[in-house]
């Protein structure tokens, strides 16, 4: 069960102990269609850039090619990014959260995040104090 | 459809446009167990400290109140983070991401923001050359 096998885990924190990757990736906490969240962030300027998913399959692609490559679950298709867009994502560091049931990727990007053209997804800004939405370009 | 709604968005970014923001959480795309989830950022050091979820009570009390109000699945109820650790966390913003199915919150934070007082979640870092995981804190 991977709650166990990353509570047992918690002790090694701030240690010098290392983990066989493969049999960390096999105790992921993957949901019933097989898949995890994976948060993108530029790796310069820290910005979240976008979350979208991956299967055992595009997380092993990923790590093996540096080539951000996720889940569709629009298309339920493998889906690498920038591959018809050219704006693509190299993937500079991948980091698994506590409990195995995230992912943090940091990335180089070439071009935009966003199939709109922005520069991040996370476009839309709640203003509490008017109870509206904002639309925010480029930051 | 909230497809629909959010396509139907994308001409006005860039624009002054505001939209209600009741009309557009009303639109969100929760998934089937009604939860949306939330990545949570320093508002300061821009690192990403955890993924959390949230329904749409605990979106409506975060923003009502300030404080960051998650839904616990492993416990089946409402979370109000550092309610019993004293970790609490502050809404500084709140984004909505292109598709209306990801929250982005940039927080200000007391204490860790992580169960095992490591002050991320993120503290499993693949080792892509090694195949290994290594832990790290702090960071």
């Amino acid at each position: 069960m991977q709650r166990d096998y990353f509570l047992a885990l918690e002790k090694y924190l701030g240690t010098d102990k290392r983990v066989d990757l493969n049999e960390m990736l096999s105790e992921l906490a993957f949901n019933d269609d097989g898949l995890i969240p994976v948060v993108v962030q530029d790796q310069v300027k820290k910005d979240v850039l976008m979350v979208a998913w991956m299967n055992a399959e595009s997380i092993a692609l990923t790590l093996e090619t540096g080539k951000m490559t996720y889940w569709s679950r629009s298309r339920q298709a493998l889906w690498v990014k920038g591959e018809t867009s050219g704006n693509t994502q190299q993937l500079v560091s991948m980091k698994i959260d506590c409990d195995g049931d995230t992912l943090l990727c940091q990335i180089h990007k070439e071009g935009p995040a966003c199939h709109t053209g922005n520069e991040n997804c996370f476009y839309l800004q709640v203003n509490r104090d008017q109870s509206t939405v904002s639309f925010v370009c480029c930051q």
